[in-house]
This record gives C-alpha cells, sequence and structure tokens, in this order.
C-alpha cells in the first residue's frame, strides 16, 4: 500500500485537519468530524445536510458553502457516520425552518441517517429525508446482483445537493425542496468503470484484483467488485457499454436535455477524463439526448481507484435553470 | 498500459474535443491546439500565452479564462508545441496592447516559444517572455544532477499566471506584467515526490520502476526519474525533507507569508493531499512562514503519476492582493 499518510489511524484526522486549513470559509470540527459553513446556518434558509463514509472526497465536505449543502459528516473510510455525529450535523445546520439530509443508499448510511432524525426531531428540529439511489448497476434485477436493499447511491448526490441548495437559497421551504430532491434522484442514473482497485488504508491491499488487461464493469464506491470482469477495451466501446445499461434505466420524460458528469474516481487523469466525455457526448447524441451542463472531474472519488462513473439526470427546466444559480464551495463554485 | 482512450494516436484530439464539449465559454481549435476565451481577445488588456506538452491537465487549458491565460497552446504528451501553433495562440490573444508568454523552462519549450515570439515580432505583435524555472530539485549543483540548461519550470506556472493574469485584467501594461512574473516566478520554488510512475501513451510502459516500498523524491513532471530513489516514508517525514530542500533555495525577503500549492500528480486521492497540506502547514510555521492563500488538488499532473508537489511562493503584498481578485477558468474559479 502506497499512500501519503502517517498511519491508517490517523488519516482521517490529518485529512481534516489540512481541510480546515485550506478552506477558511468552512468550520471543521475534529471530535464530531461535521463540516459546516463558518458563519453557521443561515437565518431564514432550510439547511441541507449530507454525509458517509470519508474516501469519496470531495463529496460530501468539499460541498458545504453557499447553494449547496450546510453541513456534511464523514465517518470513518468507507464507514457510515454515528448517528449522534449526524446529529451534531442537522445542529449545525439548523436555523429553524427545517432540514433535508441527503443519504446515499447504503445500510449503514440509511440507518444511521434515520436514527439521528429521530434524535433530531425529539429536539424539537424538523428534518426530512431523500435517499438517493441512482447506481444503474444495482438496478439490474438479474440472478446474484439483485441487492434486496436497492440500487447504491452514487454520484447523482451531488446533482441533488446542487438543485436542493439552490432551491434552498432561494428560500423555498422544506416539502419543495424534499420534493425537487426526489424529483432529481429519479431523473438520475449512474454507471461505473474501474480500471484499478482501491487500497482502504486501514486494509492494506486492493478490495479486488484486476489483471493488465481488465477492467471491472458496475463497480461501486467501495472498492467492492462489480458486476463482472471484462478485457479493457477502447473507451468507445466501454461508454457504448456503460450508458447502454444506464439509459435503459433512465426513466423516459419528455425533456431531452440532461445534465451530465464524468467522474473520475480518484487516480484516472483529467486528460483521459475528457476523452470520456467526447464519447458519452456521441452516445447521448445518437440516443437523441442534449447536454446542457458538465461537469467533469474528481467529484466522487474511491480513494485511488482508475476508473470513472458517469451519471446522467433527464433534467426539467427547473433543475436546468437552478443548476446555473451561484454555488460557491471548494468543489463546485460558479457565478459568485 | 490501462487509459480511458481510444488509441495512443487519439488520445489528445479526443480529449480536446472532449474539453469543448464541456467548456462552452473556451473556444478549442482542433487544428492548432489553441484554447482561447471564446469571446476572443479583451480590447485594450494585455494578452497572455501558456503552453507546452499535453499530459499536465488541467495546465494550461484550464486557466484560460478571466483573470488568467488569454490562450494556451497544448503539443503532443510531454512535447513542446511547434513554434507555428505557438504563433497561433498568440495571435489568438493579441488585442493591440502586447503579449506576455508564460514559459516553462524546458528545451524544446523555451526554444519554440521563443521562435514563435519572432515570427510575431515579424508580423507586428509585441511580445515578451517570462520563463519560469522553479523546480528545486533541478536547482541541487550536484555532480550528474547538476543541469546546464537550469531549473525545470512546475508548479510556479500556476502562479505567475495568477498574478500576471489578474493584473492585466486591471489593465496594467505589459512590461508592468513581466517584471510582476519575473518576480512570482523568482520568489517561487516546488518540490515532487512519485510513489507510482506514469505512463505515456506512446510508449506504453512506466518511465521508471519503483518497488512497493519505495518512492521517487526530487521527481520532475515528464515520467522521467527524480533526484533519488528512497523508501516510502510517513508522510511528515517526506514533507520535511521535501521541504528542506525547498525552503533552502526559495529567496530569503522580508515579507513571512506565502501562497502554497499542495499539487496531486495526477492519481493521488484529495484525501491524501489534505494529509500533506497538514504537515506542510507544520514545517512552514516552524520556518517562521505563514500561509495566506492556498490550493490543494490536481493543477499540474503527469498522466497517472501519483505523488504531489509542493509549491511555495514568498509573497509580496501586491502578490497576495492580486491573487484573491476574480478569476474565472475551468481549473480556478473565485469571485466572479
Amino acid at each position: 500500500m502506497k499512500k501519503l499518510m502517517n498511519s491508517a489511524e490517523s488519516v482521517l484526522a490529518d485529512s481534516l485537519a489540512g481541510m480546515a486549513l485550506a478552506h477558511p470559509d468552512l468550520r471543521v470540527d475534529p471530535e464530531t468530524r461535521v463540516i459546516s459553513r463558518a458563519g453557521g446556518p443561515v437565518p431564514g434558509k432550510v439547511g441541507l445536510v449530507s454525509g458517509g463514509g470519508a474516501g469519496h472526497e470531495p463529496l460530501h465536505g468539499g460541498f458545504v458553502g453557499r447553494g449547496m449543502l450546510d453541513a456534511a459528516v464523514v465517518g470513518e473510510v468507507f464507514t457510515s457516520p454515528t448517528p449522534d455525529r449526524i446529529l451534531a450535523a442537522l445542529r449545525a445546520a439548523d436555523s429553524g425552518r427545517g432540514i433535508l439530509q441527503i443519504v446515499k443508499n447504503y445500510t449503514g448510511d440509511t440507518l444511521n441517517f434515520a436514527m439521528a432524525a429521530e434524535l433530531a426531531e425529539d429536539l424539537g428540529l424538523t428534518v426530512r429525508t431523500v435517499v438517493v439511489d441512482d447506481d444503474a448497476a444495482t438496478g439490474i434485477p438479474a440472478g446474484a446482483q439483485g441487492r434486496s436493499t436497492g440500487r447504491r447511491g452514487t454520484g447523482a448526490t451531488v446533482f441533488v445537493e446542487r438543485i436542493c441548495g439552490a432551491l434552498a437559497e432561494q428560500g423555498a421551504d422544506l416539502p419543495a425542496i424534499a420534493e425537487a430532491g426526489e424529483r432529481v434522484n429519479a431523473a438520475s442514473r449512474s454507471i461505473a468503470v474501474a480500471l484499478a482497485p482501491c487500497t482502504v488504508p486501514a486494509v492494506g491491499h486492493p478490495g479486488f484484483e484486476l489483471a493488465d488487461d481488465q477492467m471491472e464493469f458496475g463497480v461501486g464506491i467501495h472498492g467492492e467488485p462489480g458486476l463482472r470482469t471484462e478485457p479493457l477495451r477502447p473507451v468507445a466501446e466501454i461508454v457504448a457499454d456503460a450508458l447502454a445499461v444506464l439509459l435503459d434505466q433512465l426513466p423516459a420524460g419528455g425533456d431531452d436535455r440532461t445534465i451530465v458528469m464524468v467522474n473520475g474516481l480518484g487516480a484516472t487523469p483529467l486528460l483521459e477524463l475528457y476523452v470520456v466525455l467526447n464519447e458519452v457526448y456521441a452516445v447521448l447524441r445518437k440516443a437523441g439526448l442534449t447536454i446542457a451542463h458538465t461537469l467533469v472531474g474528481n467529484y466522487v472519488t474511491a480513494l485511488d481507484m482508475a476508473g470513472v462513473s458517469l451519471t446522467v439526470c433527464r433534467a426539467d427546466e427547473q433543475m436546468l435553470g437552478l443548476w446555473k444559480t451561484p454555488v460557491s464551495t471548494p468543489a463546485l463554485r460558479w457565478g459568485c
């Protein structure tokens, strides 16, 4: 295992300390591992909270700021934060108009966020939850791959956070924001391909093995193996295969405009991500879809995994408009 | 070799096509490989141009936009663009007040940009050049490592582009901007450490070999070996050793404030880059230096190399002020 760290035990705390130094407009609490806006909750605004295991940086802390989250909370690498810490995030985001928590669909996360919401309600806070479950690789109801826990939550988290964040900034109320979040999630699907596995610091070896000419199709963001191991092929074929699965599950809808994310899983250079986007564009055009907005970069990573995830949201007029409004976070920033 | 591409021959063209799709505010010319502002040169503003080999993304094209470059030009991977293409970038940046070209110190680049400047002058353009040579690993005058070509240009390129870009946006004239560029370069040093080498697409195998417990100290951004191969150690020791070399060469000066970049070389997760920043902060503080501004992320990469480069600029009042002014490029964006 090759990592720039002092020890597997200290890597998360050291990383959060560095994050605090890099972003003085964020408050990073080393005890609770809650990352929140330095100015505290915005009066009169619905609070937005997300979180999950570490190892997906910049998700989640990198999306705290104007136009996105009010607070994020991280657990150990690939491990859900505990309910008490999630509660601390909810309190850090609360200005009295209610809080929306955006939760990726994993058993630990959904349980712990649900428990935190109960604790918060006991304290008089109003909490609504949007569960993100966009991973098309886990939506295939085939044999051993069928999952009773439903689809995993991955890249669409960024879309839900951005669009709900924009709506909250405009003063919308909690039910409206939660409804928009559900709509964005329902309109979005993702799929990922890994060229190399990742290594969890506390484990010390890769989560699966790949030969020099192999890739993992339909991989998750926690080092788990994907749907199947395949020969590495030209990227045009990889993207066509991946989008075939994704588009097959993308809800039909009146609008053919999309928001697309080409997301590096951690170890893939931007040079290659742009190549992927070029292929995505060609496949979507053939499918009668246009790209209205694009994100290309590392947004939802899996430590040092090499590969890419694709997320497509069939966006309506409201989503497209909200997407463009100002956002100011470490990882996403425009218009302000 | 595992890369998301169709072929080594097409990777650059495909990547530029994807870049054009991702950034409609940029104009990407597939023939000349010049990336420029979609709106053309800004009337009354000194033009800023940079460029070099591909494989360092987001450098250089990702820094085109308000507050930084007017045009960038890329050659093949790790290969200087030819003079005629550099000339096309100079013309794309020209609004009649002169052009500053910012060139990393490599033989091919300095020769080709000098030739392009001559061609441009023949056409009546006024061109000044700042050569960036900040790599402390090549500043050690020891035996085989001594280089008659001087220090390599690496991370400080971003600092020179940002500060000169800010000054140009404010309406400064060419001599003032060139002088500021020289000052930023003189006040900056970098050093890099690789945990894994990179693979040039057209070559197909890594540029050097590293065992599972080794790292390369003082590495360059073109897959060339570094000063020495060393055992991988806790990051606190790596950063202390790297900054010892860097700070030894950092010009003494009245101001103890710095701008610091912790730059991923391509395959290193943000989680680890924040850990590195935390150590950098501790070492600089012991050295009596404070960090006024920080960049943490992938800015000057070497394809899929794993590792980090550190750049420290001992900044004066003018630099610190200019740094904060609005910038709007794909890779650096704030205040607008």
